[in-house]
């Protein structure tokens, strides 16, 4: 399987510190080995990184983790392969355009079976979790516009979701940009970090932040996870079957 | 304006020689501070640097120049911003998916009156340059299909260019992964490198390398760019209107 890391904020926020707790699981206290990939957005744009290599050896995400990329809204995997061989081609999050933005998604879980119909996208690796991405924007597209209300969108997502979730595992990342949805099937935990900020200590690395010094008392910022990343913080644990959106570090529906 | 720099070879080659000459030109030896970005074909998967800083000056450009990256076909841009601002979403190369493949994108020009007409794919940014792309990939989506013959898709991307160029100047770099396109309206020169391999001395840096230590006999390597990076070597002049196709580090057709 993978671990999925996402972050909402208000404010442009870097992931440092959960990036670096999250890597450890990447070949050092976990078996998340082969690959890894982090795709920040910064405006319209997005900045991504990607590796086939373990996250926890890798210079790139030692890179990334020294480098603060700050980001409203930013999305992570590593991964443990199951569905399709070990490159970089099948290293999450994957990205696409449609409406004029760059739409950027990670899954977590097997659906090992699944074919994407053919349809505008198409997976250029062969993961069935990039077939399903292909899957999810050639249903968007082929059923709404850019004016299409967000509710009305996000309605769909969930009724996607659940059907894929009846065929295996599906824990899903999925962004715009704007807007961050996440979908649980198996495992997903959040914590919405707001004043008065404390520190707090990573449990697959020995480092401590002090979230304090590095915040205003204005700055909202959530992080979703696979499994909690902290050991002295109170995680928010998903249910099986509930969805979260988040906007600007706050979940703004869910279900 | 802007400057290119595009690799085809024969097997997977890092570009830290050329991209260190070349990100000199971005805030230091030349005026080309307005972002840059790199892109190295790995298989059929894509891995992508972009900055809206100076390469001169860019951390992450250095980490680029240091870690050799090996790919068979790589793209780059430095840019001197004409049309749209300076953010991430303007800084090529531009990447899309068609037919299962990433296409990847950079353009030295300027038609500052061109705009995409409706189609499948739509620019993200604010440049001309990926409204360009956005009508490229919609004109072969529209006109072609994953089995045309490639003669026929570069025969029409060769229209498409000269009809391009009647609007403004369109230096063009487009990569399907397999082959690399390339059109000249006013500046581009290439140089091919095989056995026997000798030394080289980049124009924008006191930096020397020794290509004969770093290959074996049957590498061939060619580095295509908007002005020669060397100045002990002979490079190859493109002609205004003189496009060609790369393919594994050679000229497959030009015209």
């Amino acid at each position: 399987m993978c671990e999925l890391l996402a972050m909402s904020a208000n404010t442009p926020t870097d992931l440092c510190f959960s990036f670096t707790g999250l890597t450890r699981r990447g070949g050092q206290t976990g078996p998340h080995k082969d690959g890894w990939g982090i795709s920040f957005y910064e405006g319209k744009g997005v900045r991504s990184f990607h590796d086939a290599d373990a996250s926890a050896s890798s210079r790139l995400a030692e890179v990334v983790q020294s480098q603060p990329i700050k980001s409203e809204v930013a999305v992570c995997h590593i991964r443990q392969a199951n569905v399709g061989q070990v490159c970089l081609a099948n290293t999450h999050p994957f990205i696409r355009e449609l409406w004029g933005q760059y739409w950027v998604f990670a899954h977590n879980g097997q659906l090992a079976s699944f074919r994407c119909p053919p349809g505008f996208y198409e997976p250029v690796g062969t993961t069935d979790s990039e077939a399903l991405f292909c899957d999810i924007l050639n249903h968007l597209r082929s059923h709404f516009n850019r004016d299409t209300p967000r509710d009305q969108l996000v309605q769909s997502l969930v009724r996607l979701s659940r059907a894929y979730a009846c065929q295996g595992i599906f824990n899903l990342l999925l962004s715009n940009g704007d807007w961050l949805f996440t979908y649980c099937t198996t495992k997903m935990a959040s914590i919405t970090r707001r004043a008065p900020f404390g520190p707090a200590r990573l449990k697959d690395a020995d480092v401590t932040v002090d979230f304090e010094s590095e915040t205003t008392a204005d700055d909202i910022v959530s992080v979703i996870v696979t499994e909690p990343l902290t050991s002295d913080e109170q995680w928010d644990i998903y249910q099986p079957g509930e969805w979260r959106l988040w906007r600007k570090g706050e979940v703004i529906h869910s279900g």
